[in-house]
């Protein structure tokens, strides 16, 4: 007997004939002899009604409050999903984050869980029954209730497969598994049968926002296989685990990317110890998120300094770039907010060498100019000017034969 | 310093807007030096948007997972509440049942409340804040989340006030007090200044729906100073209370009526010990309700068994009698589904000769025929023809000089 936690997100449970779809597709899982836990997400919309119910009345509530405001939304799925398993005959039952209980700490709206009291939904499995419990949501020690943040309810899927040491962990959500890339970019994106955890958090942040980026480094952290699959079509969807052997030959799993960049650099900076702190202290202090860093010596006295950021921070962080740069008696700051950032991931880079040769002739063939580069062990980052972006996405594509990724990949 | 728990229903909290006037409202009372506890229901409407939610899904859902569903709707006004009042600038802080937590039996739906934990919102109080707890909700030892049915926050607030030995529970609604009989049927009708936890139980039970009878039931036995108010105009409304020795002057407090009664009756059922039973079993086994219940004796050998029973059920309880008709031997069955019941009520009658002989010398002066009678200590219950309904109501309310209540009243 398998154990299996499925977790279905908010359009997935957007409405009642939605939900009652979810309740046929666990039954089937469960008549095959397998335990299923589901975890849910609040049906779209709801969390973002709730949210404008409370700008109405304060333009920023308090975190608890908002906790114990936003997770009612998936305790109405919960009982609502229970219904409809009775509705089929299915013995099933719900349970919010606190009745579990899912243990956090006390950072209300971006709780990190501490641990999960499994005992009752082992029991429960134990007895045939489907346990049905509210993503998204735990409880402090205090007994306050805590939400995860946004997407929090795949990492609450993820803390408990990894908790009831459970087979794998599906993901149902509207795309039916993680592509090569944006299949709205290359139509000839196709579907990974397999993938890594590195190689999903490099896709992740790189811009294919498929599951939340927490979520994974949990998974990986405590070795849940992980399974992203559509909730309204069949399919078995990719899965997520650790490197192994057979994936070797795959040089390539995908190519990422991120419209939403802007750079920014400041040049002649007086190159002493601490300069870098110096520059980008400030932005930090302001919340704003830095991505690729970039510093070259430019002459023996000083240095330059290149950075992203997110475009919505783009002029604030000019603003305070400018006020360094005074500061420091650097020679001046110059930006770019139309650029974006295309990636090339896989695990198989490591053992293979010209890769970034392959990438980097590829985009001269097609007259790309590079403007950054930035490099990890499985990853390779380019910054190009913004109207090359589809361009590069699909030369990129075609160049490390994604286009004809076969099914054992 | 005073403490008060105060009770805001549904049509209070129906919208942002009237949140932010119970805010406003609590946040004077606090400033007046006094410790505040409020309980509040769902939005007016949101309760019932939950339940024909669960019905697309399920006719009957069970009771465990409604209330899950349903206790949702007080944890978003909690929330938005506390939201209001730090706008407002006043330190507050929300529960729902579980967190105070309020402890039930395990009868879903309809639970029954066993203990109160106040430990937290003692604190709380002592530190200067506004507690804002979830109306209608608890949790049973398994820890599952319970309701106290329709109409239960009123419950919450009373158990509430019992627990912390409140100086006085506020009950909020959308009327101001409560009336020596409903102003729609007699204009002259007027409000009580006070009346006594057995008259406004006769009060409540006869069809003057203020106040969730078992709210008051449970305040009369735990001595809770109980007052009606409205919540959108100022006022003191009607204080609830035992009664004392300065109230003895009035006869009556009030004229209640019931629009929505059927009468039954059964006659030549052979008068044989356990008749009585053998006619009601089976109606209470349906689960209909009997209000009022009339036995004669015809002659030597049998009876007549006359009782009322909500309008709803009249055919159903009638299709039930004249099986038992038939199985007792009995004579036939009539009914009568045009009838109304009016009553009066008062603590004054227990010591006053006379009030039933004025009662029926005021309803035969009309003109208006008397079906059935039914007294009590406190109460004196007549069932008329539907037609005569409000006329027998404003002729009694004249005679009992209910016009004239002065304040001391």
């Amino acid at each position: 007997m398998s154990l299996y936690v499925y977790k279905f997100g908010g359009t997935s449970v957007g409405s009642v004939e939605r939900i009652k779809i979810v309740a046929e597709k666990v039954k089937k899982a469960q008549e095959l002899g397998n335990q299923i836990v589901v975890v849910l997400s609040a049906m779209s919309g709801e969390t973002n009604r709730l949210i404008g119910l409370a700008k109405e009345i304060q333009v920023q509530p308090t975190d608890r409050e908002m906790d114990v405001l936003i997770s009612t939304g998936e305790q109405v799925t919960v009982a609502l999903l229970v219904m409809a398993l009775h509705e089929l005959h299915c013995d099933a039952v719900s349970y919010t984050g606190s009745q579990v209980k899912i243990l956090t700490d006390s950072t209300h709206t971006k709780a990190r869980i501490r641990e999960i009291e499994d005992a009752k939904v082992r029991a429960d499995l134990d007895s045939g029954k489907i346990v049905v419990i509210a993503g998204f949501q735990g409880v402090d020690e205090g007994g306050n209730i805590t939400t995860l943040g946004r997407g929090g309810s795949d990492t609450t899927a993820v803390a408990l497969a990894a908790a009831l040491k459970a087979d794998e962990c599906h993901i149902y959500t509207d795309v039916d598994g993680v592509y090569t890339t944006d299949p709205r970019v290359e139509p000839k994106a196709r579907r990974l049968k397999q993938i890594t955890f590195e190689e999903m958090l490099e896709m992740a942040s790189l811009g294919s926002k498929v599951l939340q980026i927490r979520s994974v480094e949990f998974a990986g952290k405590y070795n849940v296989a992980l399974r992203v699959l559509s909730s309204f079509q069949e399919g078995c969807g990719t899965l997520i685990t650790y490197e192994d052997s057979q994936m070797e030959s795959a040089l390539i799993s995908g190519i990422a990317f991120n419209r939403d960049e802007a750079k920014l650099t400041i040049t002649g900076v007086p190159d002493l110890p601490g300069v870098a702190f110096k520059i980008l202290g400030p932005v930090a202090d302001a919340n704003i998120e830095v991505d690729m860093i970039i510093q070259n010596i430019a002459d023996d006295a000083t240095t330059d300094f290149t950075f992203t950021v997110h475009r919505n921070d783009y002029e604030r962080a000019k603003a305070i770039l400018e006020a360094t740069c005074a500061q420091l008696g650097a020679r001046k700051v110059t930006g770019d907010n139309s650029i974006v950032k295309v990636s090339i991931v896989g695990v198989g880079m490591r053992s293979h060498a010209g890769i970034a040769s392959t990438m980097f002739k590829t985009l001269a063939a097609e007259g790309i100019n590079i403007r950054m580069i930035s490099t990890s062990e499985i990853k390779i980052s380019v910054v190009v000017d913004e109207k090359y972006m589809e361009l590069a996405v699909r030369a990129l594509h075609t160049a490390f034969e994604l286009d004809k990724v076969t099914e054992e990949r």
